[in-house]
């Protein structure tokens, strides 16, 4: 279990693998972005012990990122939807996938494509600026200590 | 461990998390993309077991992210620097902390902030879009086979 154990850490990475790092948890979450919601469906899709899965579900929807949407009544029947918090790991996740598709898929290349459905064109995951707009290459990006950085030893810290 | 287990996913996520899934990698390409280099430096940071650090250094290393890199002779010492696929992941790593940002920092606030060297605006990790040039919300984005899917169950296809 990756989850659950970086509590001194004062880092926004690290909280946000307490939710999504355990093993399985960002899989599902990519077959939710994928379209998946029910059950059986993520559990063909992973290939994941039942029991493993509906511990993992169960997270995410106690961390807010998927919520239990009730599609069938008599007998109850739920499935599992990405909330709006959720939808957002988008940016991440297909970050690492288009980071996977440059360096570890091979000559068969990428297993999926992604597109901005209004125009067709492809999506791209970069660092931009907000302020003059460019796309930010690694080397030009600066972490500086926020608000939220208790006092640590100095190597913890951005510099 | 979280690593080397999704053999059967043929998913750029699954493979990227194959790299850099296991407890404490991802933040030990946090803690380099900080700036830290040096071992005691990110065993410092991490409060990570030697043998467990050890570990996943190498790891990072045979898989391209990370290169060992002299700095002193007699005694030999080495210092870890990211190599440019490593860097590259700043698009991920950056997005998964603006993400815990948002919905995990609490009343504290942000730990870190990320400005652009240049013109010391605030950085985003959006979805944009290759064509048209705008940020994609992830409702717009649209994911399809590739041409590294080998065939497999329907649902484990995008749609």
């Amino acid at each position: 279990m990756l989850g659950r154990t970086y509590d001194d850490q004062v880092c926004s990475i690290a909280r946000t693998l307490e939710v999504l790092g355990e093993r399985w948890t960002l899989l599902i979450v990519r077959d939710a972005l994928l379209g998946l919601r029910r059950f059986d469906d993520f559990q063909e899709s992973l290939g994941v012990a039942r029991n493993v899965l509906t511990d993992r579900l169960r997270r995410l929807v106690e961390a807010g990122v998927m919520e239990r949407v009730p599609y069938q009544q008599r007998p109850d029947r739920y499935e599992y939807q990405l909330t709006a918090i959720g939808r957002e790991l988008a940016v991440p996740v297909i970050g690492l996938m288009h980071w996977g598709d440059r360096h570890l898929a091979g000559p068969a290349g990428a297993p999926r494509l992604t597109r901005h459905k209004d125009c067709g064109g492809k999506i791209h995951t970069r660092l931009t600026c907000a302020k003059c707009g460019e796309a930010v290459p690694p080397a030009q990006l600066s972490v500086e200590p926020g608000p939220g950085l208790r006092t640590r030893p100095a190597r913890a810290t951005a510099r």
